[in-house]
């Protein structure tokens, strides 16, 4: 394992945190902090900050203290952290590696349901394992991003006061490291994957039983994402269905799952419980963020959202799916 | 054009309409009815009765009174005409001529989202271009089943009192006879058609804008069917968004547009109403009807079922779609 070149220190936050009845509780966000370059038929972004821990950070800022976990390499400066101090994301647990940062490079054609992966460079990340700072051990709402399932079992395991854990998983460990991930979904609460990944993970079709079968390797809660067609949250409240917000124009979807789940658990943290109602609610918007994400390249939308767009966009998607009995 | 060897009077129904406050108004439904053979994952059906219009009205009789425009061979027989005497459907439009019924088959594979027809024979439906019988042109609820546009025009011509127009269509007559199809769209107030359908007849990928477009040529109401990832309504009142029952096994989808359109135009006859409440609504009971439909080979479910299994499914629609504010 290579060693942390140093500590990165949050400064002193511009958000100072509204006092209500309950505070939000904080959410840890581990992934990957990555350079993206991404190609649609909308336009070209070139090396922009992304990573599924950086979606998940901005987005859930939104709603609770972030803390991250994650790796960084000498080629990602100030202008870079200053979006995390700026939303007042806790980026202690972000260590600095000789290297370069994680990059990726993507295009979207069609109908622009999936990237084409043009070229992945692991870089620091392929030497990452992360130990957490001190100060993050108390935490109680966690979501491992999707990353090698022995880091995230390691990530899990430095938690013993988590009550809460999402986990996000792709087809290269479904197929690749299967018992690693099995181990690990054992441990955890919510899995949030595509509907291919709970096919295939699962090697059941349909839908319902693929994810009763999923259920069954762990994770109580299931959250199915399906692109343009939504969202399926399975729970012991029974199946819930949400729609994805019909939009215009879709000018950029990367990221789009990690906003979901940044929303998802961001909520959750942010009410501390998982009722029924309250996991629907989350689904809900985790949607409202992800709509959003989509309307412009990279974190841009997100950055310049208000509290008050966030909860028009929740009301509109009532209106999109209310029916009288 | 075939001269019809006879007319099929309609025997005392053996369902006795519940009265209430208000009467349901017929539904008049235009189609082929057929003999369909079909192969799926889970068996095969050979020489089935079936057929759009054939679905729309078994599916609408559950909901009001139904009248049929459509034409059989010789070889359908009273056993296949008993089916819409029971259920008290109105055929003194259907015509027999001499030769044999339309026939078609198909097979599903895979995720069963498209059927692959194997053959079609249109048969004495290629003659067809139906005079309405009298007891007919008072009829105020009318669906237009998926066949050559200019009979559709030719049939909505036929209805001076028509207050509510459905129709269907496919990519064959959208490529084939685009200038028929566009005629009798801007006489027609409501559209039901798939999503690829949509994006063909608009020439626009984005469902939300090709909706807007489709709108613009006459139909004020369009209804998007997308399968197993639901419906899409679009009209006066903004969008609605309703997602597919969960279901095990999809057994059979032969039908379920049909069956989806017949619940829909059903429901909107039984009340006498449009407003974006009722038609909502309408849409529920429609993907409700749907998936019965597809639980079972051919119209088997359709046939056995009670008002309260329809109830009861449209209050699971209900929790599988809300949501707290």
């Amino acid at each position: 394992m290579q060693k942390p070149k140093s500590k990165i220190q949050n400064p002193k936050s511009k958000i100072s945190p509204v006092p209500s009845p309950k505070s939000p509780a904080p959410l840890l966000v581990v992934g990957a902090v990555a350079f993206d370059s991404v190609r649609t038929p909308f336009g070209v972004a070139e090396n922009i900050l992304g990573g599924a821990a950086t979606y998940l950070a901005v987005t859930a800022s939104w709603f609770a203290p972030v803390r991250v976990v994650a790796v960084i390499g000498d080629d990602l400066g100030e202008e870079h952290l200053r979006v995390f101090h700026d939303r007042g994301i806790d980026i202690s647990g972000v260590v600095r590696a000789r290297g370069k940062t994680f990059r990726w490079s993507g295009e979207y054609t069609g109908d622009m349901n999936e990237a084409r992966t043009l070229e992945t460079q692991l870089n620091v990340f392929e030497q990452f394992s992360p130990t957490l700072p001190p100060a993050y051990l108390d935490t109680e709402f966690v979501f491992l991003g999707n990353i090698d399932p022995t880091l995230q079992l390691h990530v899990r395991r430095q938690l013993p006061r988590a009550r809460l854990v999402g986990l996000d998983s792709m087809n290269y460990w479904i197929t690749g490291t299967p018992s690693e991930l099995k181990k690990v979904l054992a441990e955890i609460d919510i899995l949030v994957i595509n509907e291919n990944e709970a096919r295939m993970l699962s090697g059941i079709t349909n839908l319902k039983k693929a994810a009763e079968a999923v259920r069954r390797m762990g994770p109580r809660t299931l959250v199915i994402k399906r692109g343009e067609h939504g969202v399926l949250l399975f729970s012991e409240g029974g199946i819930f269905s949400a729609p994805a917000f019909p939009l215009d124009e879709v000018h950029d979807p990367t990221g789009a799952g990690d906003t979901f789940a940044g929303g998802f658990m961001g909520y959750l943290a942010k009410t501390g419980e998982f009722s029924d109602c309250q996991l629907r609610r989350a689904v809900i918007y985790g949607s409202v963020m992800a709509s959003f994400a989509v309307e412009e390249f990279g974190l841009s939308r997100l950055l310049r959202l208000t509290p008050e767009e966030i909860e028009t966009r929740y009301r509109e998607f009532k209106n999109l799916t209310h029916f009288d009995v």
